[in-house]
């Protein structure tokens, strides 16, 4: 199932993404309510097409916080190693989680605008988490209860800063470095999801991976972060990108696709 | 003007808090509304007393998001490089901002819970600025305009987590890391507020300062917060702590006193 988030003229609605077997077209059908408030939604009896005018998909969820793991992929370490001068760089044995606030958020088509105090933007096409019930020092074994599904990120990371930013708050944390979308996935299979990315029309082959190949899986980090921090509904795990990323400049059109999922798409723009 | 949140019987309300000339006691003033929405609030008729039965102050805000400045005074930046065999150590010269999510946040006598996967749980005394209009790429001489007030803080810290916890995600970011209240003070000299703290009620000296001694003021923390994030109603800055800290152990009442504002107590418990 797929739950997406949209506005028609000046309403914000939830929506199921459903394909109408005799006309072949995708619509929006729309649902009162809340998905993630825990209480029950039901359609409002309209629906869109997805296409149509005036309809525009928005970040599925605003989370009330997002965290994110640093060189989740054995393949990312050595990337980042390389480009920074240290060779020979593995993972870390334990988790290192980061932090986004909701102000990064961002939805489908746009434009991630690069602040004027970077040199070096770079994109970070991954598999996102969305938590779908309060998590608080979950078993590993349970994880998977505690989510509603999964979306597309683009972990949008100003490279020139994280040296001087130790904590990666402006590097990571800056007004639209989070584009998450295009809609929440409930039914995927996230222990071998196909992550690509696609810069301007051409993929970037080097910046692709799957799930499979994550250090710690979906179920080991909802784990490890609700043993500090009690995860609430909507709320946001960047679960780590596959290898190597690379500079996003003003007036590229930058495209994550997961496999089951969808694409988002974003543009980019100077501040 | 002292802007308090509290609740009484099941209902949660805002208040301003208001002595009564005549009987000498401090009253709950009860407001309708949100005194953080930019929509006009309004007394209710009601008032209750500070002390009174079944009344319970709740930390001020629940921010959106909440920004810190590691090592904002010399003298705490002196003190951290001696504690990690580091001596000599000084205060970088540009602000480095750490982020604690809003689930950290607990009110005014609320346990602070350490969790079983530490052994050194840090206070942390000082001034929090509480932003009370939409703040982007706001210059200093401009940013005491978006500032509601102020309140205490304990940025409470897990000592021992911080090496392997490169972002201080789970030092400083774990349930209850973030002791907020008693309320929010609109009247204070910002420029020098004189920060105490109390544990087990003897004074410890060694904690205490005043934002007079602020390495960035707070105007600059604001004008280089929002010249990368847009900063919103509630949302919180923890201006620095400033100077030497100390160990948390479970049954310490651990008080923090800013003069002009009020003392923010909570006690200290084994998860």
């Amino acid at each position: 199932m797929r739950i997406a988030r949209f506005s028609h003229d000046d309403t914000v609605s939830y929506a199921f993404v459903q394909k109408d077997e005799e006309d072949g077209k995708e619509y929006l059908v729309e649902l009162s309510g809340y998905p993630l408030g825990g209480t029950p939604v039901s359609p409002t009896g309209e629906r869109f097409e997805l296409d149509g005018d005036g309809i525009r998909l928005l970040a599925p969820v605003i989370p009330s916080k997002i965290y994110g793991l640093a060189k989740n992929y054995e393949a990312h370490a050595q990337y980042m190693g390389e480009i920074t001068g240290m060779k020979g760089t593995h993972a870390p044995e334990e988790m290192v989680i980061f932090t986004k606030p909701s102000t990064s958020v961002i939805g489908p088509d746009d434009p991630i605008v690069m602040p004027s105090f970077s040199t070096d933007m770079n994109f970070e096409p991954e598999v996102a988490v969305v938590i779908g019930r309060i998590a608080k020092n979950v078993r590993e074994e349970d994880a998977m209860s505690y989510v509603l599904g999964f979306t597309c990120v683009n972990d949008v990371t100003l490279r020139d800063l994280q040296g001087d930013d130790p904590m990666w708050t402006r590097a990571k944390g800056f007004d639209t470095a989070c584009p998450l979308g295009p809609w929440i996935e409930t039914d995927l299979d996230h222990t071998d999801a196909k992550i690509s990315f696609t810069l301007n029309g051409e993929d970037v082959p080097e910046a692709s991976g799957t799930t499979a190949n994550l250090i710690h899986s979906i179920e080991s980090q909802i784990a490890f972060i609700s043993s500090f921090s009690t995860l609430l509904p909507g709320d946001v795990i960047l679960t780590g990108t596959p290898y190597a990323t690379g500079s996003l400049k003003s007036g590229d059109e930058a495209i994550v696709h997961v496999e089951g999922i969808g694409s988002l798409r974003n543009v980019v723009m100077h501040a």
